[in-house]
């Protein structure tokens, strides 16, 4: 059972374009700021009540958001729904015949644990299953 | 200021298929289902806590939802946030140069006010505006 939605993910060509819109236009807070080297970004939190939304710039063209980019242009990347559970989560989920892209979770942004669903699985949306490091972030 | 992402919509080819993903995998509650003519789908909502997922299932091959999922295949469609007061919100996008589809409410599901933003000024990302018909839903 997934708590909330935890985040959108929307890949953006310029962070600081996307900023002007998220943080003036929008009056989202920027919580976080953050590079993922292993994921291949820049990302930023913006808080939107107790969900969030993740701004992601690729950190080159060979990247995944910086192909989804070229091949779909600037729009939303993945969702991302928060449990307390994460490992009981992908047991549960591998058990109803989910596939998974990330079989343990690995380390994500903010020190949170993540992991993938693979989208073959999940209806052609890519999904991402999120525990945050402390409860309630 | 947006209180919470209320809903991300989803476009799906066959509403029951996504449902077994949705409701039996994902252990989502069903809580609504309609026809939108107006906006040519047939859409369910499920919760996510506090949140909701919105499968989109288009009425034709013309529709807005039958054009997306023939140029991209299944996905996600738009995102919305919720508001308790969308006619002063969207005062305030407009002032902030944020352009609009629709400049007044419309109705959404469930009874719902929504009014979409012109994805030239939202990123290319399908932004809604919800104000739920009752608080808290």
């Amino acid at each position: 059972m997934f708590a909330r939605i935890d985040h959108i993910g929307i890949a953006v060509e310029d962070l600081d374009a996307a900023l002007a819109l998220y943080e003036r236009d929008y009056e989202m807070v920027l919580v976080h700021r953050e590079v993922v080297e292993e994921q291949g970004v820049e990302a930023v939190l913006l808080d939107v009540g107790e969900n969030h939304v993740e701004l992601l710039a690729p950190l080159g063209p060979d990247t995944p958001v910086g192909k989804f980019l070229a091949k779909r242009g600037p729009g939303i990347h993945h969702v991302a729904y928060q449990t307390t559970d994460i490992v009981a989560e992908l047991e549960r989920l591998t058990a109803a015949g989910v596939r998974l892209i990330d079989e343990t979770p690995r380390t994500g942004i903010r020190g949170s644990s993540v992991a993938f669903l693979h989208p073959k699985s999940s209806g052609g949306v890519l999904t991402e299953i999120v525990q945050p490091s402390h409860e309630g972030h």
